[in-house]
This record gives C-alpha cells, structure tokens and sequence, in this order.
C-alpha cells in the first residue's frame, strides 16, 4: 500500500552543531535500513530545500505511522501524507 | 533530471460526455507511451481525487514543459512542478 | 483500515431540479448500501455546509479510490482524504 | 450534541522530556476517562502527525470548550471545532 | 446554545433581476420571522460587502443546521459556523 | 458605530503564571468595565479556541483603536476588525 | 472617519463591450462626485491590477456601505475594508 | 512615483521596554522627517492593529528601498509594497 | 526602474480557438516590439504552467501600468508585480 | 538550464551582529563568485524586504541544490524554486 509522504526539516538555529548532526546520523542509517527492507521505496530531495518527497510501501496505515513517529528528526519536521494508489493508465507493475 | 509533478485535473461539468472520453483516452495513449519511451517514470493516483503525482526523467526543462504541453488535459489542468535530486541518504540507484 | 473523509458537494446553480434530484437519490442509495457492508462506518453532516466527514473503513487504498469515484456526485465534490490509525489512548475497540 | 475536533500538538522541542512525559500521561488518563464517560465519543490519530481527529458528544458548546481548556496540552493545541448533526443519509443510529 | 455564522453572499452576475429580488424577498421574510422567533438572535451586515454575521440561540446543531438550509439564498452562500459559549469576563446575561 | 473584533490570544508558554494570571485579571476588569461603559457590547468565547468575538459600539474609529491598544492581553493578541452595519432584514433596534 | 477600501474588479469576459463601457462610465461619473463631495478621498490604481485602493471620509459605517454598494460595479468586485485611524507618528493634519 | 506600503510590527515580547521606546522614538523621528521631506507622503494607523498603512513618493525604487531599510523598526516589520498610479477616475492632482 | 512581473493566463476553455489564436499572436507581436524597444527586458517560461515571469525596465509606473494594460491578454491574465532594485552583492551592471 | 529562485532571509533578532554581519560578508563573496562563474546569472533586490528574485543557470538539479545548500544564509532562509525555459515570444537570446 503506497503513501506519499513530503517531509520539511526545521531544526531549531540554535541547535548545537553536534545535537543536528548525532541526529542526521541516525536519521540516514534507520532511512537506509528502511530503504533496504522495501518499506521505504522512494526518497528524493526537493531542491533548494530542506525538504523530501518519498513513497512509502506498507501493510497498513498503523505501520506507516509508526515508521514516520520513529524517525529521529520527527519532532522537527512538517509531514504531509497522501494515499496514492496504481493509476489506470500507468504501465509500471513496480508502481502499485 | 527529475521532476515532481502534480497535476489535479477539472473538466467542466457541462462538457460532453463524448468529448470527455476522447480527451481521456487520447491522454492515457499519450501517458502510456511517454512511461515506455522512460520520460514518465512514475505516475500514481491520489486517492479520492481526479489528480495524480508522477516522476518525469528528462534532459531538459524545455522537454518538460512541451510534454506537459501537449497533454490532451493540459487546458483543464492545474499543475505544480518541483525539481528534485538524488537524496543523500537514498540507496536507490533508480532514484538518481 | 480507516480513512477520514472530508466531501464538500458544489452543484451548478443551473443544474435543472430534476438532475439534481436523481443524482441525490443516487448518492444516497449507494451511500447506505456503503454502510450497511461496512465500508462507510460514519458519515455525518457539517452543520452549515453542504458538506460531510465519514470514516471509511477499506481494505486497500485502491478499494477507497474506487468507492469515492463511483459517487454518483463525485464529480461535484471536492474530497480531502487522511489516512488514520488507532490512538494510542483510545479505549474504543471499534476505532481501530 | 455532536462536535468534531481537530486537534494539533506541538511541543516547544526545548521542553524537558520529564515534563512532556508528565503531561502526556495526564493528557492520556482525562482522554480515557472522557472516552468512559462518553463525552468523548471516537478519537483517532492523523497519521505521520501528533494530531488526532475526535468526535464528542457533549450536553451543551459550554460543556465541550470546558472539556477541551481542561486537557493538559491545551496550551500546546492547536484546535478547530465543527458542529455536526445527523447525515440525512445516515443509516447508523450511533451517528447521532 | 450559540453558533456565530458568517454568510457570504455570492448571487451569479447573470441571474434575471426579478429572480434575486424574488429570493431577496423570500430569505427576508424568513429572516425577519426567525428574528422574531428569537432563534436568529442577532443579524449585523459586514461593511462594503454582501454577507452578513449573525448570531443564532438554538436548541440544537441540527435546528441550526436546518434553519440555514432553509433559507432561500442557501445554495448562494458561503457559510462559516463557530460555536459560541459565554465568555468569562461577560457581564451580558442575554450574551449565555 | 459597531465593530466586530475577533482576538485571538497566544500567551508564550513561557510566561510565569503569576505573569499570565495578573495580566488576566486586569484585562478582565478592564473588559468588565467597558461592557458596562456600554463601548463594549457582546463578547462571546469561540468553544475550543483561547479567543473571543466581541461586537465594540464607540463614537469613532480612534476611540476603538485606543480601547484595543489599552487592553493588558493587547500584546499577545491577534486582532481583525471588520466594521459593521445595520442589516437592511434586522428587526433588532439594539443591533443599530 | 477615514476606511481603507481595496476594490479588486473582475467583470465576466463573456460580458459585451457595450455593457461593460455603460457600468464603467457611470462607475467613473459616480467615483468623481464622490471625490467632489469629499467622500471619496484618495484614489489609486494598483499597477498591473484592475484594482484599485481608496480612502473614504464618511461619517458613519452605513454611509461607507451605502456608497460602496451604490457603484455600479459593485457586483463585480471583491472588496476588503479596514478602518483605519490617525498615525500617532503622523505630522499631516489631512490624514486624519 | 507612488508605492502604497503596508508594515505589521511584530516586537518580541522578551524585548526590554527601553529598547523597545529607544526603537519606537528614532522610528518615530524618522517617520516624520521623512513625512516633512515629502518621501512620506501618507501614514495612517490600521485600526486593532500595530501596523500601518502608508504612501510613499519617491524618485526610484532603491531610494524606497533605502528608506524602509532605514528603519528602526525594520528587523521588526512585515512589509508589503504595491506600486501605485493615478487612476483614470481620480480628480486629486495630489494623488499623481 | 524594474519591475518582477508573473503573469497567470487562463483562456475560458470555451473560447473558440481562432479567437485564442488571433489573442495569442497579437501578444506575441506587441510582446516582441516592448522586448526590441527594451522595455520587457526578460520573459522566461515557467515550466508546465501557462505562466510567465517578465522583467520589465519602465520610466515610471504610469508606463508600467500602461504597458501591460494594453496586452492583449490582460483580461485573462491574473498578474502580479513587485518592484526591484539593484541588490548590493550583484556584479551585474544589467541588473540595474 | 534555468531556474527561478526566490530567497527570503530571516535572521533571529537575537542574533549578535558580529555573527550576523560575519554570514552576510561570507554570503556576499560566495554570492558574487557565483556570479562570475555564469552561474548566478541574475540577482535583484525586491524592494522594502530582505529578499531577493535570482536566475541560475545551471547544468544539472543537483548543482543547483548544492549551490543553494552551500550559502551561508541558507539555515536561514525560506527557497522557493522554479523550473523556467525559454519563452516563445522571447526575442532575447541571452534568455535561454
């Protein structure tokens, strides 16, 4: 089941360089486990932002949530999460 | 190059029918055949709306634009464009 | 599997009575016919507005798709779709 | 009477993690008892979002702002109310 | 129980004269016998533009619900409903 | 002369209680004299939110501004002001 | 008693010249005795807008409606009004 | 040449009452020394409001750009600027 | 003096295509003699919109104003216009 | 390739003006460096704020966000960024 997540980073500016990045760290390693499992099948940056937009593959809206509330920059960041399902006219079997 | 297009599509009410399906099929011809030629990479369906989101690949802004141009539903379409880039953390080779 | 449903019906003021009329009873029909299999566990009125909020409760995103796409005034609607899950301090069996 | 609710929360990000915890714990333990009572009739969680979306069934408008100044992170909510009533189409009773 | 509503009138340039006037008419009467009827409490137009802020004392949303459905220039409106509870500081009795 | 005015008020989560509470009790006695000057004729509390609608009664623009300006809370609030009229159905001599 | 007033005009393209030429000569006939009245006291164009923004000296709030709702574009503009009060810092003796 | 400039002031509540009057007299110093020169040719109060809204004669953009950076208040301040021109309706020579 | 102007062009769907045809030529025509004479300095497409963004290098506002009034578009056009300055960090003396 | 990008700067007013006017010089060299490269093609000041309109000119989206990225400013500042091509009617070969 795919969501289409956009998430915007706000850390605070006063954040001490070392706090931002411990959490970037951590931020990049579950991301890439995420990726590696299939949960998290797209992930692109939007340019000239501090910004992403990715797909998210899961079984259930629950696990969707869990995966996005367990992100370590989660308390810094706008989601927007959208439903998105197979379009009729698309011809990628990888897009549903 | 990607982009991140949305596009929420308003045909008038009053149009007719027939007009409608034409519209509709010669886009989805057109669609098809842009996701087989690799410049539509992805297009999904946003649930409960007649709109979707999709990736194109292309080797210009210019290619982008006569594209979206010459949609069928280009007249009767809202459409939003984010240029996008390889995340740094995205483990996807298919995401460049 | 549940999705919060927001739909804001606009009719053209000169749609004829009589179209609008069939198109009402339509809806309502399927409407209940929705709820009495379940998909549609709530629907409620916007006081004010020709509008409602539902709950669905769908086992794809794709089967809320096309629920939402076969209302008869689906065409007159502008729909806000958000995915939702059960609240870590809900008591209610049934909201999950 | 039925209202919907929207609530936001947002947590300054400098507020020490004992007292979130403190006021979750409370905010948890007047959300459940209100869910007893029945003031508080559905209460879901927006996914990828500290937000949830509730109905409540309350007697009076005085009844319902009391309910909401007195949870615990109200001063960290943003809140909208909406009035609703029966749908027309409505087949639940519960709905009322 | 009290609702603020906001009511925005937005009649079509091409409507026949005799047709507003007939509808002006009607939503007039019905204004002024629900003002009587203490129901429409309070009816103050917005400067420089066609709507109004009323206050309605109702017994129910559903009253307030049907009361505004009933008005003649309804499917012309936009409508914004904010439920309303004495304030603290009021010294009003006719404000509960 | 009527004017409608919503506050909306944002007291930094910060402030002392001591700070929030005196500053609360002074708005509210001056508020308490002012209704009975007459100047300040309905205030009401939006259900949900830590804001009011009132509906000011003065002499002249300048007076409002300085009632408004003079209010404790006056610096934590966000104010919009729309002037207001007789409505042409009003049968309500004390909506003048 | 000075207002701001923003008057954005949008007539429907589809409305024949000859029409349109009528409401804006008897528009611009009723802007200038206004002028001359001394009601109307500054008008602006915004540049690139068909739009304009005004200043009116009225004495009362229902003069200001009165002669917003007498120009016979009227029904074609969305109109915005504040009211607006001497500057504290102001040294013009005519801007009150 | 005429820009119509809105400024909302937004001081920090944290801020020291001397710094802020230090702020407020040179702003107020400024203002009207630009008002004598003829550069600041309108300045009202918007009424509810710590925001004004003022008419700017000047040679060229940049010098309206070097006055509004100019002042005190400006690290404070929202500024929105629209270029203005006679309109074909207005009889003030002065509004040139 | 420049002036950031985007221009937004929506052609009602039902205007026949010899007329949007005819529109668009003498556009382009008049566009191209203000870009020769200098005074449309810069005209850039933005991708997958029916949209513009312009530079235009005008004497005064009155010339701006006139300029994109006599467009044969105007009418269909929502435009909006900010005026520039040279910026202390460019090198460029054509952005002047 | 081009790209539309519009910069608002926001620094905290608390921030010591050594470390604000520190940014601002190392901005100002990175900025003008740019410039020469061709790749900043075009930068100006919109007027009244701390903001500016640029043109890149870049050969990839990944360049153009590495650019973006490396400003100094960027922690502070909001991006909006626009994909633009060359326009039909544009007469000026620089434009491309």
């Amino acid at each position: 089941m795919l969501f289409h997540v956009r998430m915007d980073v706000q850390l605070p500016p006063a954040m001490p360089a070392a706090q931002a990045d411990e959490l970037k760290k951590n931020e990049r390693e579950l991301a890439q486990s995420l990726q590696r499992s299939g949960k998290w099948r797209h992930l692109w940056r939007i340019a000239g932002q501090y910004a992403n937009v990715s797909m998210f593959d899961v079984d259930s809206v629950e696990e969707l949530h869990a995966l996005l509330m367990s992100l370590p920059l989660f308390p810094y960041m706008k989601i927007e999460v959208m439903p998105m399902c197979r379009h009729p006219s698309s011809i990628h079997e990888s897009d549903a």
